[in-house]
């Protein structure tokens, strides 16, 4: 082409490239989620710190583009769950809301097997599966987690109005109403025991 | 999974799976662009009328999924542009601004290789290439193109605010200030000679 292609200038023109088949980007740093950050999460937390003796090992990693906060702007980016499990339960991200509650998430799945767990603070849930080629769209109002119940990276490519925000905390201080837990080899939605 | 996954229910709970490869959903019907319904897009009207002598082929399609046109939902969905030349004009959507302006837009390439074309009411433009794996953010208050210059079907997955509507009018009525013409083999963009 005769035309200078610029630099990045977030929220003006702007592009990123994703390694379609790990979900990374080599412009950009993801934020890493090792067992250590996120240990809390599992509802096993002796099978946690056991597996910490041993190794640290990363669950996830997702990108912020930093993209600035305004309604009519997009944040986007991958996200990749790794495979693996604490105990019987499997990694899986630590999981919110937005900030804005009333403001939906798109998940599209580009590698990979797993479930979307979604929670209302009216404690309605659903929970859907995430395969190669699907999109789950996360309501308003809806926290939501991404679960890999298969054995190759869970890869999702993720977009939400860019002042939606995240709150951490609400999930945090009660966890989600359901987990999901592997039984005989396959996964199974649970009641969280530790929900408070 | 022990659970009953309920049907589509559109802004809420809500689910669809495009083919990776070629960006087609067989749960859902595509809305399909024929050289018939968007020859006036083509700098040489004369080209595309002899191509219409001979055949009308379709030029792209993409998916409307009727999300509730809320500013805390988002439209989503897959855009496929075909292979091909109308002259030495390469296949492309027809192209239009946001009802509401102030609204970006994100295309995420999944195959091909192609370009947007974007400008704004303040006749400012730029144009950024696609290719699998290439995520380019359209700025709020520009229209946007895509343009197919490879030799398979260009596919991008985009996610845009639910309620941001479609303008076509305003690009219909004068045209993209650049078109990309085929020029010794390769794409360079010019000045629309149509521009009105």
């Amino acid at each position: 082409m005769d035309k200078e292609m610029g630099g990045a200038e977030p929220a003006q023109f702007f592009e990123v490239f994703f390694g379609l088949r790990d979900g990374l980007s080599n412009e950009r740093e993801s934020l890493k989620r090792y067992l250590s950050d996120v240990k809390e999460i599992f509802v096993d937390g002796s099978e946690a710190e056991q597996r910490l003796q041993k190794e640290n090992p990363l669950i996830y990693e997702y990108y912020d583009l930093k993209v600035p906060e305004n309604e009519g702007d997009l944040a986007f980016g991958t996200s990749i769950t790794y495979p693996g499990k604490i105990g019987k339960e499997y990694f899986m991200t630590k999981g919110h809301f937005h900030r804005i509650l009333d403001t939906a998430e798109v998940y599209y799945c580009t590698r990979g097997r797993g479930y979307v767990m979604m929670e209302n603070p009216e404690k309605e849930w659903d929970c859907r599966e995430l395969v190669f080629g699907k999109v789950v769209y996360v309501p308003r109002r809806f926290a939501h987690r991404s679960i890999n119940v298969g054995d190759e990276p869970l890869v999702t490519f993720f977009c939400f109005r860019a002042d939606a925000g995240h709150d951490y905390e609400t999930i945090e201080a009660h966890g989600f109403l359901k987990v999901i837990m592997e039984k005989d080899g396959k996964p199974k939605i649970i009641d969280n025991p530790n929900w408070k």
